[in-house]
């Protein structure tokens, strides 16, 4: 690809002038370089990094913010790919909103947070005993506990069970790519984009389970339909 | 739980008093009995209802429209287990935050719908062909070939036979569940809350496969260390 103005930029990316415009602005995108006064021009950088940011954003459901500090570890290449992920998935966490300043200071909060470790010791698994994805999951069993589904914490095997042979995959897909700049790119695209697949499936998943478990025999989607 | 007032179910809740009020502005919560100008009081579900908003917005990450829409699919007492799970789907759907008005437009879009209808017919799962769940799942084919990562389409039956061995297990948790009115929380909690526990364990289970494939042998976390 040469060296195209805004408008073919758009054209090829499939976004919009005014919204490349403000991803400029906000720092997702680099600038182009300058031909002109008020022109400049985009390349093939340009246009894999707008693909990128579209997938964050659209399918991977990340705020501005989070696209941003996202794209961050995208550019530091001295990193290795482990801490990548950590940086990956730092990005991507879902924490509380509305959440009180200091959850630590919550007690029902803190014993969750000493559940959520020991349910990952029980597994075996090799976790930093810091690893955001384990405030992550107290705030999960929190809120379980808060809404009276309590029995779902008893699951916490079964979704490890599932989560792992999913990520084991993810993790030999991402340490398999030869190439270190791409590595980066799957890794981050991987945590993002895998999430919003195994989601998805999850929700087709419960549509086929459910028409065999819980629709009535004779409306569409049955037991029987087949 | 007798009737309080604003003040003390905010402290049962552990919500603040501007936010409960913020909820009975958006409609999120129903409003207290009126017991004189200024002043009404609040009932056990009332609490109910602010812990499990609490619950969509915190952890499952719904924005106030998406809780809103999820909340009144539990006002709706005469719609069936297998109806409400494809109403709390519709509520809980990540769609195009920037997309084009009409993605049905796009012949990149429309190829990807037909793929991933194919997907879910080779599974041989039953699943309405209007699904927003198959929407969803577009989105996310289209996504990964933008950015290049067409190689994780190709795993998407490992995706589905791990979430399809959690859906089981959750919608017989539903389907088990003897109160039809605890059936609409058990569906609606249960596939927010079920996708935030199920995409930390992910995480978590990164990292430690992670630890034992990526990290360099004297790093914390590394496969020798335990």
């Amino acid at each position: 690809m040469v060296r195209v103005r805004i408008a073919e930029l758009s054209r090829y990316s499939d976004v919009t002038i005014p919204t490349i415009k403000y991803y400029l602005r906000e720092g997702l995108l680099p600038p182009g370089e300058l031909t002109g006064r008020n022109q400049a021009t985009y390349d093939k950088r340009h246009l894999e990094r707008l693909r990128l940011i579209r997938a964050l954003r659209e399918v991977g459901g990340l705020s501005v913010s989070a696209t941003r500090e996202v794209l961050a570890v995208l550019d530091q290449p001295e990193i290795t790919a482990h801490e990548l992920m950590g940086r990956a998935h730092r990005a991507v966490r879902r924490r509380p909103v509305d959440a009180p300043a200091d959850p630590a200071a919550d007690h029902d909060w803190t014993r969750a947070r000493t559940d959520a470790a020991e349910q990952i010791r029980l597994l075996g698994w090799t976790v930093d005993p810091d690893a955001p994805a384990l405030d992550q999951l107290a705030d999960v069993i929190l809120a379980l506990r808060r809404v009276g589904r309590a029995d779902i914490i008893e699951a916490i095997p079964q979704y490890a069970e599932a989560a792992l042979s999913v990520a084991q995959w993810e993790v030999r897909l991402a340490a398999a790519d030869p190439d270190p700049a791409t590595v980066l790119t799957t890794v981050v695209t991987g945590t993002v984009l895998g999430e919003a697949l195994l989601a998805t499936v999850r929700l087709l998943a419960h549509e086929h389970v459910s028409a065999r478990l819980l629709a009535p025999p004779d409306q569409p989607g049955a037991a029987g339909r087949d």
